[in-house]
């Protein structure tokens, strides 16, 4: 294994791509994540750290994860001169992000606006081992001069979020030897305490001082720089919030004095030896494709580095921990398209993840409650509380006049079976029992509860029905009996029946208890049988074609292949009300379906699907969740070639910025299904009835695949040597 | 002339009333305003420094008015103890705003946490005569302990406006003698910059050093206090803005420089000076109401703190320069309550706010084109460029899933003519020649054109029509033919016909300027002509009673007395669509008409329609703008009683904060209306032919009214004494 396949690296830096490099460069620790700033700051900047479960709430939105006071601000003055990146001239450049250990450096060589030449690395990692502490340093060797160092660093307690500011002051300290702020998001009262120190390498002189401004507490180091010399500046940060502790402002402190001075080495080696384990259970080896070696590590560490560890109350939003798209909100992203790398190699986490949703099941009844249902329903948009946070109305994109209805919150209901789905995949992967009992149970029964209240009698078909729905494919909304939506409805009543069953010949007192306290009588449990035994869900019986949804196949047909190339998603060019009309998909709907619950799909059925609705996704420009799982049907249906193109646009998603908006942060999803596009797509691996087959698929150049997976407690690598053939160029 | 009937006093500080107060003691120069805020912060805070003209883009709203880093903050630290009144305990406190000179002083007595009492006087103002300076001290008197000071002052970049920061950093300096910041808006690009200096009696000890923390450059002095004697502290601060000069960020340290140490003393002479001349100018004195007396020159103070002297591109927006309400917008609240005060005794302030219109006639272009019509439509709310920035839709106030469309800028149209309405009052009061010439003139006849392109012809009645508008009743919207908007827009086609027959006559050259520039051909003059003598505008032959709009009269009538007493506006209590089905009035209409186009009614008319409107209008919780036009109408039917009844609850709008809104700001157009109902209601000054006349109507407590004016270059002073009858009680 080569460290250049462990490593982003970016050779020049481009003020014009500054957002999508602080993405690509943000590190974290499942407690929180930095994106990749520059501890100097930059104009124009979005540096932010978000800290996991820290929302607060905001206009339109609702509610938004709040970027905390920066633990990686830090000013130099050489020899008297602001040490900026756009002062001065850049003679040199290079950041790196190495991949198994989160640690971000940057390397510039510097002219400053004066003439004198300064080499400096910076370095910093947010410890893996003890959550609540980060630290960053730099190698300081001025090239042509010898002359003063001033350091300054503290805590600006006035950030904001794309402007809009959070905090409140509450208390602070400012010695020479450390600083410490205490502060309080306005609306949901969260503290946070954090505290920091500056130091230099024992036996360096240096004038130590401390500016006490208001909500700015400063230390200053002052020393001397010798020519050719190199001198190294560390600062030390530990964040807590009252969501950890009672007292976050003294806790922060506390762990403050006790970290040995400097802290980097005594730091590393547990964090370090904790990324390790991670990546012992987690790794995938590509051999024969370096682009797609880098992009599926980059992916599974941006899942890793945003996953919660220790808090069974937050889940992983859509952007990860990494940017401000969709404002820190927890889609079905987490559940379909990351949770499963979680379940197969850190069924730990997994576990957190999903019991946030238990924890948040009061909000998913509220939002039952509120739209006239029954059970609960899992907001389509989630944060802190489990109650709806989608917005209904957002400020138009090019008119600002005018503004534009989100029906997604009120409408697209499928998430409430993803949440299910994630469960029962998760103790058939784990056989987790008393997850099972305790939570995942009572969250099947809800939403069973709600599915049943939710559907349509239609007296005519004598079908139930599920009508005014958007199913995962988004470029159609208000659509009645959406095949993805339906099938999951049956799915969840099915399995909410089997699971009561289930328990009461297995787990009889858990089995009571459920009756007893949601009053779930026999008569309940034989509607929700009867409901999903008649559920509208239409295949052609001569050809196995699904219909996306009632009406689908009437919409405008378009020849998607006649407008390539484009720049633009089909719903930019054509509009919302006239994608609507058509038969493009935003993302793959039926083929998602023949994913997640292949025994509705005989392989005639599969290939027919495939064939009809392939050609009329948008691939490039729709959802960023479509391409993974459209590599993976590729590769049930054998079409190789296909998958790879697939796949590598899922795995360029955010390096490569392919869709323009990498800059709002990392697409979780996409990270995700590029784990699962390789495992389960290229690997093949497949469960059934408690055991695990690999039935390979790899793509021609590639040279061996190995992957690791966890299952019912026991732990796999499985080494893919391709067999050929290769072609001389890649030989 | 008692020093109390110039003062407004607060003996006690309550936190729950905090914006209130903030607002009552808000002063200004008419360069900037500041909220009454303490110098050391307090939790909850609004505290506000706004510049005229400094404009920055705010989703919803478009553009608001931006807090400026903050002259305000100084930060005191007695023998190590932070001095803030939510600490310790406040022994004794008072607050004066002294409206003679603007000058604000707080004494309050604090024993700290530990148990030290210190009496602290504080006293600020923004000097009128040099309107980029502004200067505080604070007296500091230790009763009971020697002791440390500690003094922290300078600049914080990251103030922001109810959280959202508009400003970004340039540059700072900070040394022991002086503190300054270089800062510019994210969107429209004003730079500002600041600069300040603390300091102490000459011949005091003390230790100075700066704090250069990066965006909140700081000073501090430490010095020693004595036992029962007073230490004062005095901070010197300086605004330049890139509206003012080329390089504001050095302008800003250059003025500072050249300022004496330490300069209240002189800066106040002067500053002293320029208020003394506005009051010569401008007092209203009356005798046998004290709460009146302090009103009316509360009212006027305000008006003047907000004037820009030396600046024609802006105007005072509806809540002046003193708080969020309305974002600074600018409203027919200028040209039609506030400007009638400045166009009689300060007449080159009134040319000022008239020029900005003319300067954003650009804007008012845009504005017609934008609609389908031509000519110039001035925006129902203004800011920096004259196009329309009032909000289309907005969050609903109770539930935050929904959005409320705002029409008032879409239909509310008689706006336009009220901008002509306030230059032709303005050229016949003061007989400006030159402003007529190059500026009015353009505007009355851009206007008309709007007008004239907006009137629709109804072929069955033989009249055009403006329909689907909001009158000045914003109760009702979407009605046809409001009597108010018909009448003007008649009013504004003859008067600009008449203009450019007056321009022919008197001033051939402009005349034919304009007829080339316009493209004015006599064809389209006549058109004008033509809309205006067949505008629909109905009044009942047999009464004289006006209908409101077509329909009114066929509203549901409610009596509103039985409604009494209220605490909630009628359209809380109705809802918007409630109330519009109703004849009630959110301010009077079809009397503001009357009042503005007196020669439209006769007096048995005059009667008729304020016997019918009055009680139909919401004068408690209605518009702000009123119960002073109300008050001015009973007059001229002879009731004085209604008349004070209507006239104090304009002048309690802000003192007495009678509609529970002024946190938000002054209401300026009700400061306005109170000097027109003293002057034109009360004192009944009118203008007729180049002449003007008096007839009192003073309320039976009144003993005495003095009030002054200018008019045509010559200055009145009006002394009326009352002739009784005064009850024993009063005498």
């Amino acid at each position: 294994m080569t460290s250049a396949l462990w490593t982003v690296t970016e050779e020049t830096f481009n003020p014009k791509a500054q957002h999508h490099s602080e993405t690509i460069f943000t590190s974290g620790n499942g407690y929180l994540e930095s994106r990749g700033a520059f501890e100097e700051g930059y104009p124009g900047e979005r540096r932010t750290t978000f800290l996991h479960g820290v929302f607060d709430d905001i206009p339109i939105s609702f509610t938004e994860l709040v970027n905390a006071p920066d633990w990686l601000e830090l000013h130099l003055f050489l020899n008297g001169e602001f040490f900026r990146m756009d002062r001065g001239e850049i003679l040199h450049y290079r950041r790196t992000l190495d991949l198994r250990t989160g640690r971000v450096n940057r390397t510039v060589r510097w002219r400053s606006p004066q003439g004198r030449i300064t080499r400096l690395e910076f370095e910093r990692f947010a410890s893996l081992a003890d959550e609540h502490v980060m630290v960053l340093r730099v190698h300081i060797t001025p090239e042509d001069y010898s002359g003063t160092l001033e350091v300054r660093a503290g805590w600006n307690g006035d950030v904001d979020n794309l402007n809009y500011k959070h905090w409140e002051w509450l208390a602070q300290e400012a010695t020479p030897e450390m600083c410490a702020l205490h502060v309080r998001t306005q609306a949901t009262k969260i503290e946070l305490g954090a505290a920091s120190r500056l130091s230099l390498a024992s036996g360096v002189l240096a004038e130590k001082t401390a500016w006490d401004v208001h909500n700015h507490p400063t230390q200053v180091v002052k020393t001397t720089l010798e020519q050719g010399k190199t001198l190294t500046v560390e600062k030390t940060a530990v964040y807590f919030t009252s969501r950890d502790v009672k007292n976050p402002y003294q806790a922060a402190q506390e762990k403050l004095l006790g970290l040995p001075v400097p802290a980097w080495d005594a730091l590393w080696e547990p964090h370090a030896r904790a990324w390790e384990e991670d990546w012992q259970a987690c790794d995938v080896e590509i051999e024969g494709d370096d682009e797609a070696q880098i992009a599926v590590r980059f992916s599974l560490f941006q899942l890793l580095a945003a996953a919660p560890r220790h808090d069974e109350r937050v889940s992983i939003g859509a952007k990860t921990l990494s940017g401000y798209g969709y404002r820190g909100h927890v889609f079905w992203d987490t559940e379909i398209f990351m949770l499963p790398f979680f379940t197969y190699t850190r069924p730990q986490i997994a576990r957190n993840l999903l019991s946030y949703r238990y924890h948040n099941l009061e909000g998913a009844r509220k939002k039952a409650r509120d739209g006239g249902y029954q059970g609960a329903q899992f907001p389509w948009e989630s944060a802190a509380t489990g109650e709806e946070v989608t917005p209904t109305w957002v400020p138009h994109y090019a008119d600002r006049t005018k503004v534009i209805r989100i029906w997604t919150g009120d409408i697209e209901i499928h998430i409430s079976s993803m949440v299910c789905f994630g469960i029962w995949q998760y103790w058939k992967a784990t056989g987790d029992e008393p997850f099972l009992l305790e939570r995942g149970a009572q969250i099947f029964f809800e939403v069973a509860r709600f599915w049943a209240s939710r559907a349509e009698w239609n007296e005519t078909t004598g079908k139930y029905e599920f009508n005014d729905v958007i199913g995962p494919d988004e470029y159609h909304d208000h659509v009645d009996n959406n095949a993805f939506t339906n099938a999951f409805a049956r799915w969840t009543l099915e399995k909410a029946v089997w699971l009561m069953d289930y328990l009461r010949q297995n787990h009889p007192q858990a089995a009571e208890a459920y009756t007893k306290n949601l009053g779930l009588t026999d008569e309940e449990l034989h509607r929700w049988q009867e409901v999903a035994r008649r559920i509208d869900y239409a295949v052609d019986p001569q050809t196995g074609l699904v219909e996306q949804f009632k009406g689908y196949f009437q919409r405008r047909d378009v020849n998607l292949q006649a407008m390539e190339p484009r720049t633009e998603s089909v719903q930019v060019i054509f509009g919302i009300e006239g994608t609507n009309e058509t038969q493009v998909l935003k993302q793959p709907d039926v083929l998602m379906l023949a994913y997640l619950l292949p025994e509705l799909f005989d392989k005639k059925s599969l290939q027919v699907n495939y064939d009809y609705y392939t050609p009329r996704t948008d691939h490039t420009y729709g959802s960023s969740l479509g391409p993974s799982i459209q590599a993976i049907m590729a590769c049930r249906v054998g079409k190789q070639e296909d998958a790879y193109e697939h796949f590598i646009r899922a795995a360029r998603a955010d390096l490569r910025d392919v869709r323009g908006n990498a800059g709002d942060g990392i697409h979780g999803a996409s990270a995700g299904g590029v784990w699962q596009a390789v495992v389960f797509g290229f690997g093949g691996l497949q469960f059934h009835n408690g055991k695990w087959t690999v039935t390979p698929h790899l793509p021609h150049h590639w040279k061996r695949l190995v992957f690791r997976f966890t299952y019912r407690g026991k732990s796999y690598v499985i080494d893919l040597p391709n067999k050929g053939p290769f072609s001389s160029e890649e030989a």
